[in-house]
């Protein structure tokens, strides 16, 4: 208790002390805030024709080009200051035509089982690849099992996520080494394929996409990686179990072009007081292939851009310039934040916020913080005001993949953290459609974001509290 | 600032203490609960065999029995102390053949619309009822239009929920009584039938059913009433702003049917300390027609099953008797709530604390407390367990219509608060379907109830505190 009393003593001594009206002042813009974006929000609209009309937006795809155009005709019918694209080169990798696979017994029984590519594999040789197959339980286990065991078959990861973590994204981290970088180091002990347990919860038949690396691998140690739906995995497990010698066969056609050029949508309302200070709302224009991407990240898309139809809206006439930018190839290459964070170095243009919305478009729970302890105090003062749309959840702890490239000393770059238990049941799947989706739940979300925003640049932090 | 300084005296010299070893012994039991829930949790697949092997259990209807002997055999299962049903004497509404509606314009152009019938409706005439419509905001609109204006029309109830409130309970409790009470006071002053707008936020073409009653009115005076979709109610009040003498055709077929017999399915672990003090734990097995009832209320059933799961896989030997409690009839009568409180009246049965889940098996927000300011400051005590889960609403309010007849002075009734944004796009209507339920998001709403009986169980509150 005594810690307590600490604590309490030093929150209220260091504290920059807000205010009866102040607080009273942004309770009602809060409130203004979210009813706006429930009566009239444009969010749902927007992810409609991204996901329904346009569809799945791969790097280098047509689809992507399209999202380019859609979205910036839209941030340019809200009246902002600026509306531009910034280009970017990224990769152009293509699935090619639908991945096929079966698990063969030793007793010539074959049953075809559902698989994707990783996005970035290699194909496998004309006509597909069959081996027998090694179950390993993670990358740590290659060294155990030793290239004598290995050489010649398909590696299978199987590590599943932990269903006791409560946060999903926790179990996702527990797990995606395999399907990143599983390949490039099975290819070290002579594996000749990758088949990797889809990164879910639920067990189903839907295979989940995602990127994955090579490394520095020559081109002819690139073995070809492919996703199995959890219910399949649980199957090939199974057999392999009653039958070792069980093999897999499997052919993907997926290609690698060269570099095309893309662009990063950014849209901005100039401050009228630092306008050469800069805060950040963004989500990833691109998705996977499989699904339309309306959760990963079409959502964060919207919401962002729903962030300065609120301010244009409710004529709030920000102190800091705050800009929407939908990131390109977050997905397969961070090109587009890469690109950001060293253009606006070169512009010497100085970013006090970020705050990045990629973690689907669920009920807000809360926010994340990549700051200070200092800096986090001052926020967590913020959370009353929060508190009636049951936005609870003030941490200290990573941001997102498209904003962290702007990470400084002194800056804060955050994450919305909407509920995560559906996530991962859609994340880079076919079912990551625009029917997952719930309007008041997308809307409520972009509410909280332009909320933190508003009260960031209006009251700063320790750091770079308005001056 | 001083307020607060008093507040959090009040709180440390008010409160029992909590000791560090306690709370210790509490986290790991919490984790013990949770990691149970998620990793062989038995709620998502008996929810899959009440929703899609039973289907929809209206009171009285072959269904409804079916879920009782179900359940009642799932219970025994589980090697409690006892398990047995009480009976229940409940009314028996049956629906007909689907109803039919349309939208007639002067013109003589038709547009059939989805309308349900109301729970406990009377039927149109033979041949079904036509009439022009009157549209009102509310039943205090009757007045303000008067008998002449209202006479041998239908009434068009059409005032929304409303979209701003947070909390979409606070919405569906703003309108609901449109539904309620709309054709009895309509009746008053002539209208020959009633439609109502459907209690959702969406806009789409789903009829919500939902209960209704007449009063005290004279067989010959009970009019018909039926619920329209939000995208009908759009469209018919378009209709009559253009063409006011738009009538509205429909026909429904429903009977109401003497009252038949029917149970509670009731569980028990008895109390190693206080055998005659009771716990309950608890939702309603019966549930509308139209869909299956996963969300209403088969989720919290089978949470209610599962925590006692919980406690007999863990080992867990509770000192007070804790039961679980499905009732039955809550959607049209509430018969098995009141006729369970009146047993454990009769019985002299000391209720200390009831928890019910009927607000969907989406992700446990938090709790809410009907009980005394001074319960609900021991109860907040408990909090910071909850909050790795991301249970972080502790709030006084209401509890549940099936556990409310249990209060009395000094005891403390609950209920479950889960995110609440999508269930009234599902709630008494044909969508709410088992492909809605997440495993998860139910597990997590089933060890969070757990875990506050346990919690409640182990200390309970000022007036019962373990004695």
């Amino acid at each position: 208790m005594k810690n307590l009393f600490i604590f309490l003593f030093l929150i209220f001594i260091t504290s920059p002390i807000f205010s009866q009206n102040e607080s009273q002042q942004d309770s009602i813009m809060l409130r203004k805030i979210f009813n706006e974006a429930l009566l009239n929000g444009k969010s749902y609209d927007w992810l409609e024709q991204l996901s329904n009309t346009i569809g799945g937006r791969l790097s280098g795809s047509l689809e992507a080009e399209r999202a380019i155009n859609f979205t910036k005709e839209e941030l340019e019918k809200l009246g902002l200051d600026k509306v531009w694209l910034q280009p970017v080169m990224v990769p152009k990798w293509v699935r090619g035509v639908p991945e096929y696979a079966y698990i063969e017994t030793t007793t010539g029984i074959t049953s075809v089982t559902n698989i994707c590519a990783l996005g970035g594999s290699a194909p496998t040789p004309i006509g597909g690849l069959k081996a027998e197959v090694i179950e390993v339980q993670g990358i740590e286990d290659l060294a155990k099992f030793g290239k004598s065991n290995i050489q010649g078959k398909i590696v299978f990861y199987n590590r599943p996520m932990d269903p006791t973590k409560i946060q999903t994204f926790e179990a996702y981290g527990g797990c995606v080494d395999q399907r990143y970088s599983g390949a490039m180091e099975a290819s070290k002990y002579g594996a000749v394929g990758v088949v990797v347990r889809s990164m879910s919860l639920k067990i189903d038949d839907e295979p989940h996409t995602g990127t994955m690396t090579y490394g520095d691998l020559p081109l002819d140690q690139r073995i070809p990686a492919a996703a199995i739906s959890t219910q399949g995995a649980n199957y090939l497990s199974s057999m392999l179990k009653l039958q070792p010698k069980t093999q897999f066969y499997f052919n993907q056609t997926c290609i690698a072009y060269p570099d095309v050029e893309s662009f990063n949508v950014i849209g901005e309302i100039t401050g009228k007081k630092y306008p050469n200070s800069y805060i950040v709302v963004g989500g990833h224009l691109d998705s996977w292939d499989l699904g339309d991407g309306s959760h990963d990240d079409g959502a964060g898309c919207v919401q962002s851009m729903e962030v300065l139809r609120l301010f244009k809206n409710l004529e709030y006439k920000p102190k800091h310039s705050i800009r929407v930018v939908l990131f390109m190839n977050e997905e397969n290459g961070l090109r587009g934040a890469k690109k950001y964070a060293e253009v606006a170095d070169r512009n010497k243009e100085k970013h006090i916020f970020a705050l990045e919305s990629d973690a689907g478009g669920f009920s807000p729970r809360g926010f994340s913080f990549d700051c200070s302890t200092e800096d986090l105090k001052q926020i967590v003062n913020w959370k009353p005001l929060f508190e009636p749309y049951l936005v609870h959840l003030f941490t200290q702890g990573g941001s997102g993949a498209d904003v962290s490239p702007l990470k400084k000393k002194g800056n804060v770059m955050a994450g919305l953290r909407p509920d995560s238990q559906r996530y991962f049941d859609y994340h880079h799947a076919h079912t990551d459609t625009f029917d997952k989706i719930n309007k008041r739940e997308l809307e409520l979300g972009g509410a909280a974001m332009a909320s933190l925003i508003y009260l960031y640049d209006t009251y700063g932090t320790v750091n770079d509290a308005v001056k």
